[in-house]
């Protein structure tokens, strides 16, 4: 069961109550917002500078150089989230403007194909000897994500062909055969270019660096240290010839060796997307099974309940088995975004629901936690508890702030939520000769291979969704329709009907997907209908911080309690042993239109003692609580995903 | 109630089943080791050239200072543990290398009466003019204490003489009047040295000096500002003309206007003793009035149960109130010694049961947990959770060993917990015109001005104490005995009896003393019974940390469980609602002697997913708990005191 079309944006217009006003909010607010960074057109935030460093090395301005040694890559993931938004919504003078930037960056490349502002404009001398720490390889992977999706949406290939030209200087300067040095990526990432390239042109050569970057990555675990030896110079740290750790950036072991997530969470989650999608591509089970032994190793050890990766906030990274801190999370927004990637891909490769599964964990928790509700401001970190005057403020907690800042100067978050939420089209079907496959219960209408599909659905409030189908085939083709893990056909409320008539659910499902085979008829109706109960989920004993606690779930949406809803000090409220939740629509201020729950809980009372004989007593407290990605909207406040049982 | 008489430790002779093995090994291992490292014959342990150094400024050896600029106090630290050795036996050869010392020191003095080897040696010019990073009143403060208890114990007054002239310089220097600086020490100490040269010399001068060190602190928070301004070099950092936070060394309110606990623990701890000891040897209400606001602020907000202080690791300080992570816990051992200091000052100036609970408190768990059991090797820091891999490993917890090493260059805490131990004696009685206080349970010897008493005790295993009176007046005098805060003598198994007969403990209790008075007999026998049982006890609701979970006491006694005992993921213990618990004592192993508790517990067990809707059943586990100084004595492995209640 391989997926083997990509379903491309332009196929889908998403038609949600919940996604369509988030993609509006991103085109309305987040896109313009970020140009006018780009250009520095905004007073008080920290300058970019990204677009004059295009200037500069193009010839048309003069100047200095200035940000960080990745800065081309904030150019690339607004390009890349331009051609996202344009296949939602035409905007000829957007689109104009993206034009004027891509010709500057065609200026930009120099002769011989090569590609980044920082080496270009301030040390041309430098160039490719410091792969471990200069990004240029990362910043050349993004522009060419930006170069293949700018080309599919409008059709213009400027960008494209300057990116080929990049990519064939990296082939002709890296790889096994003699005279080409066995260089790899410090920050991985151009592995996703570079597969993104191939798909776009149809040429395997690149496909197959890709494949030369993943498979030689970790072969010699001191590649870096000789660079840095043979270099004599460091760039973020004064020289010294002190032996690195490579786990983290991966490069530890190779690909096929690794069995757990380890280092910079981002860095892991985008060679894994890699993997999965060479895998996919090439049918290549070995490294499958190397993206499956990693993927077992996040869902079963290092997964935050709300999609959130990394629990080591010191390096971005993850930390080990079960160490899952809720208030000294890391659990970065682009750490969660790189997993639906990566979970897209491996659902590509082979379909199972525990991927579709993950989309949506992620879709609707670690991921739009990181934009405020209005869209202007950003979280990098998502912490699963919040204590105003620790959060963002003491020893071990500065990076878990407790309200989402306007603006950062590593700008990597906010661009990738924009493509995330622009192209969420992509990630809710999948096509092969046989079948189409529905990954995601969004409302939409899909331009599909064999069928015109409408979806109309109240997910994630209502377990109520329905599948209108106009075939473009007379062929019986299979419908096969992702069903999320926690729904239960043994139960009567769960029920698949077509056109009214409800089939053998339980029968019907394979791998969390039900497969309806039929000759499809047009205005043929599949309705699903499930029960949408509030879910009580305990966390593995061997998570420290967990135990004794339960946290809430409602459908795929994780809940969490807030001191504006229930008073300060959430440590002494109690979830009851027999759980009693109402689920509402919020009917008014910031968090209308989604369902809170309310519970008949308890707050334990003590005698005011700080140690004391004395058992606290129980008082009964109607508890509410929100979706936690919407935490942090009224203003800063306690927080808590896991609340200890009664 | 005040108790006049300071008792030297000369007076009292430890005869006790817990603390009499522990003052041997303190004579036998610990300060014949610490005299190796200061003089540099042990190799493997951090140089440490203290003694080195006052010989090259006395002019005896030729040579560069080394160490930290506080390095000296290294030496009077050890001198003024050898005089509380020597007070409890008397070694010739070790107070003859103990005198040489006090020779070299003499010669190192400087003609003005200055003595500090690092600016003598190395920064002539720069004496006086970094109060704030330099610790010239901090080493001086500890030779003052040396000298104090050397005098006291071996009557030798040469190193008093020394320090009364450095008193004098220092006088001379510092003070209100006109032409003198207004100077305060950056870490407080020089006032508790400054009261000790007050009380061995009977000079006033001293107390002045000291009163105007702890009043004029604080008056101008920006003193260290406008030092640094006018010095222009700075010696930890570069120079910057940033200003500092001095609440970090509590000089940013007066003393009389402080009413939190904050900044670095021990800096504030040694504060409070000059300002309790000065408060109750003045009578002075006003400052005891300020130390009492700020006792109150650290026993309901900021005590660690084991009696640790300082939950913010970064500046071994106070946190905010009610932030006592265990994991993260700084709680410095000399913080809990510094603890024991400032109860015993609170004791003399007013007698109340709570001070001397407090001695309780820290003198078994949190001072004594410093100290490997064998002597040998020591915790700066005593977490109240440990877990191998995270303690000191992960990011937030490197601080947090999870066993003892050997030595540290910045070595604190070791002759610190010497000095306490064997000056023991001095906790335990206090006396007046009309009164005999007895503040501890501990078998010992007394001879005191009123009485010789011997307390034959198996505290704190067992509540069974018995004081035998052979008084030395024919006048009616009281016995007043602190009875620890959890004695309950309105049970019937709580009883004091004097010859035999019951008195009505009740009655005669006043703020946990119980007050006998009468013409006491030789070999008047008052004794002491109650039932020492297992309390579980209650931490604030506003502890996050705690929240749902119990700690085990008995007695004056923590507990804790480790590992070794209980398997791994203590976290997955449950403590039942209703306890039933046994206490044993330990027969065998590096544990014996200690009582132990077995309790018929819970461990919930999962089914091994990350996060289910099943509930992880409860299966019966039958749990011991050591008690909590004991702790890291069988190898690295988890421990935790605050476990989950059922």
């Amino acid at each position: 069961m391989k997926t083997e079309r990509e379903v491309k944006i332009r196929q889908v217009e998403i038609r949600d109550a919940f996604w369509t006003p988030m993609q509006k909010k991103v085109l309305d607010v987040v896109i313009p917002y970020q140009e006018k960074v780009l250009r520095d057109e905004i007073p008080d935030v920290e300058k970019s500078h990204a677009i004059e460093n295009f200037r500069i090395a193009a010839g048309l301005s003069k100047g200095e150089f200035y940000g960080m040694v990745f800065q081309d890559s904030d150019v690339a993931k607004w390009l890349e989230a331009v051609a996202c938004a344009l296949a939602l919504r035409p905007d000829p003078a957007l689109e104009e403007r993206a034009d004027e930037i891509i010709e500057i960056i065609e200026k930009a490349q120099q002769p011989d194909g090569y590609l980044n502002t920082y080496f270009t404009i301030k040390e041309p001398e430098h160039r490719w000897q410091n792969l471990y720490e200069c990004h240029e390889l990362y910043c050349a992977g993004h522009m060419m994500e930006a170069a293949a999706a700018y080309a599919e949406v409008t059709g213009k290939e400027k960008l494209l062909h300057v990116m080929e030209k990049m990519a064939d200087h990296v082939i002709d300067r890296f790889g096994l055969e003699e005279g080409k040095e066995h260089g790899i990526p410090g920050h991985q990432e151009v592995e996703i270019g570079l597969m993104k390239l191939y798909r776009a042109t149809g040429k395997e050569k690149y496909k197959d660096m890709a494949r030369y970057f993943l498979e030689e990555r970790g072969k010699n675990p001191d590649y870096f240290y000789e660079e840095k030896l043979k270099r004599n110079w460091q760039y973020w740290e004064p020289y010294s010839t002190e032996r690195m750790d490579v786990s983290y950036n991966q490069a530890h072991k190779t690909v096929y060796e690794q069995d757990e997530a380890v280092g910079h969470a981002v860095r892991a989650l985008y060679m894994y997307t890699a993997m999965a999608d060479l895998a996919g591509t090439d049918g290549d089970e070995r490294l499958f099974g190397a993206c499956r032994r990693l993927w077992e190793n996040i869902v079963e050890k290092k997964l935050y309940i709300t999609g959130g990766l990394g629990g080591n906030p010191e390096r971005e990274a993850f930390a080990g088995n079960y160490e899952l801190p809720n208030d000294m999370a890391y659990a970065e927004t682009c750490a969660s975004i790189a997993m639906v990637f990566f979970a897209h891909r491996m659902l590509e490769a082979c379909v199972d629901g525990c991927y579709a599964d993950m989309i949506e964990r992620e879709l609707y928790n670690g991921t739009i936690s990181g934009m405020q509700l209005d869209g202007k401001s950003y979280f990098y970190v998502n912490p699963l508890e919040c204590v105003p005057g620790v959060s963002g403020k003491a020893f071990g907690y500065r990076h878990a702030l407790p309200v989402r800042p306007g603006w950062y100067a590593c700008a990597c978050c906010p661009p990738n939520l924009v493509r995330m939420i622009t192209s969420l089209g992509k990630y809710c079907w999948g096509e092969n000769d046989s079948t189409i496959y529905s990954h995601l219960m969004i409302g939409q209408k899909a331009e599909l291979e064999k069928a015109e599909i409408i979806v109309e659905t109240a997910y994630p409030w209502k377990g109520e969704t329905a599948y209108i189908i106009s075939p473009k085939t007379r062929e019986a083709f299979t419908l096969a329709i992702h069903i999320p893990y926690y729904v239960d056909f043994s139960k009567e409320a769960a029920e698949i009907t077509v056109n009214g008539e409800r089939v053998d659910a339980p029968a019907l499902m394979k791998k969390g997907y039900v497969y309806l085979t039929r000759k499809w008829q047009v205005q043929d109706r599949v309705e699903i209908h499930f029960p949408m109960e509030v879910r009580k989920i305990y966390a593995n004993q061997q998570v420290r911080e967990n135990a004794g606690c339960v946290a809430l779930m409602r459908g795929p949406v994780v809940y969490c309690f807030e001191e504006t809803d229930n008073g300060a000090g959430l440590q002494s409220l109690r979830i009851p042993g027999e759980l009693k939740a109402e689920a509402n629509f919020c009917r008014e201020g910031i968090l209308k239109g989604n369902v809170l729950l309310e519970i008949e809980g308890f707050r334990m009372k003590g005698d005011g003692e700080l140690y004391s004989e004395k058992p606290p007593v129980k008082e009964k407290q109607r508890l509410t609580a929100i979706p936690y990605y919407a935490w942090a909207n009224r203003g800063e406040n306690e927080m808590r995903v896991w609340v200890p049982e009664e």
